[in-house]
């Protein structure tokens, strides 16, 4: 663990993009964060997946949404600050340059993913098999919607 | 995104270890997704520092606890599966081997950070900074009781 350096980092995030560099340099903490955020949340979405496909177990379905949940609405929009746009976290990062330009595309599929991130958890909880189907679909769907717009095809 | 592969290997862990072995035959996506949760944890116990250190915004305490909490009980467990005491995900994983012939001790570390992450949510909805302060502590010990029994100390 590293505290010290996350704690700066992270009060960072509060603060202006200038700000941001004086304070951390480097932009691997945000963009590792991030890279990890989004591997859970890609591991998440195939337990789901596979509980669909395979024999469904309601208590690994509610598992999975709510740490779907609990991501989208954790902020982790912060961990994109400017000067993120190139950088190696676990690996290079794949965020196109459109991320940082496009904010109104950005807050319309970011606001549809939160959306569908929180009917995911709802519909988990009701232990219907066919709705979590239905609903894994368009939260999938809301996923791919900020992925073609603004991750690059490679190294996904 | 590698879907297919993960619903697959996601399935597999409800298996034996020997279903498993031969379902995926790699450890890789254990060890890596169990990476990423635990960066997450340690991004979002990192928010809470620099909150509890720096100017207290409730609303980013909440984000972050809620991530913990959904973490706790996500079921990443499941992620340590027979032959994954060795291996690389983003990098060489840390478990040491006590993690997989202790059972009860590896229950009671798990079992305290489980409460206390479920307190520490529960805690930050209430907005008062300084019980947040205290149940950090309380938090941050249970995740130590965990890394002492069960994580080598190089590349933390």
């Amino acid at each position: 663990m590293k505290f010290k350096n996350m704690a700066v980092a992270t009060l960072a995030l509060g603060l202006s993009a200038a700000a941001l560099a004086q304070a951390i340099g480097k932009a691997e903490d945000q963009i590792r964060w991030r890279q990890s955020v989004m591997q859970t949340q890609g591991w998440s979405m195939g337990r789901i997946k596979a509980n669909i496909e395979g024999t469904f177990n309601k208590d690994q379905v509610i598992q999975a949404a709510n740490t779907i949940q609990a991501l989208a609405n954790s902020g982790s929009g912060g961990l994109f600050q400017s000067g993120t746009g190139t950088g190696k976290g676990w690996h290079d990062t794949n965020v196109k340059p459109e991320y940082f330009t496009n904010a109104a595309k950005l807050k319309e599929v970011g606001m549809a993913y939160n959306k569908e991130a929180n009917e995911m958890a709802k519909v988990a909880a009701s232990g219907d098999a066919a709705a979590v189907k239905t609903q894994f679909g368009n939260l999938g769907k809301s996923c791919k919607g900020c992925h073609d717009e603004f991750r690059k095809k490679e190294n996904q």
